[in-house]
C-alpha cells in the first residue's frame, strides 16, 4: 500500500476534529474522568483495531489517552489511518 | 510521601530485572506475540494498578508494551513504584 498524496492527506485531515499532524502520522489526546474510564476507551479502540487489522500507538497516562496513527508499511498516512481515526472519534 | 534516597533507590533497583532508569522514574519494555497478547497484559496491569492506587504510564505499540513508573506527588521514586514493578513482573 502506498501512502496518500499530500493533497489527499490534507483533504482527509480537514475532515477530522482534534487530530494533529505529528511526524509522519496523526495524533490526538483524549481526556477522561479517571484511569478506569481511560482504559474502557482503550479496550474499545483495541477491539476496533483488531477488526480493522490496523493498530494505533496508544499511551495511557492515568486519565489521558494519546493515540498515534501511521501506516508503517507505507511509511506514511493511508486510508486505513483516516478510517480508524473516524471510527475512534465515534467511540467517545 | 517523600521519594526514596539515592541509596535506597539503588538497593531497590538492583532487586529488579530488565528495568531501566529513565528521567526520574523506571521503565521497562515487554514484547508479546501480537497486539491481543499485549492488550491482555495491559488489562492485567490496569487491574493491579487500581488495587494499588498507583498507575504506570503505559504505551502499546502493536505487540510492544512500554511502562514508566514514577510517583508524581513525590517528584521521584517511592516504595509504591518498586512494589508495582515487582507485581507487574509477576504478571508476565
Amino acid at each position: 500500500m502506498e501512502h496518500l498524496s499530500v493533497n489527499e492527506i490534507h483533504r482527509r485531515f480537514e475532515e477530522l476534529d482534534g487530530w494533529d499532524m505529528v511526524n509522519d502520522g496523526i495524533s490526538k489526546l483524549f481526556e477522561f474522568e479517571d484511569f478506569r474510564k481511560a482504559m474502557e476507551f482503550v479496550n474499545k479502540i483495541a477491539e476496533e483495531s483488531e477488526k480493522e487489522n490496523h493498530h494505533p500507538d496508544i499511551t495511557v497516562s492515568y486519565s489521558k489517552v494519546t493515540l498515534f496513527l501511521v501506516t508503517h508499511s507505507a511509511n506514511g498516512l493511508t486510508h486505513k489511518d483516516f478510517k480508524l481515526a473516524k471510527i475512534i472519534d465515534q467511540l467517545v
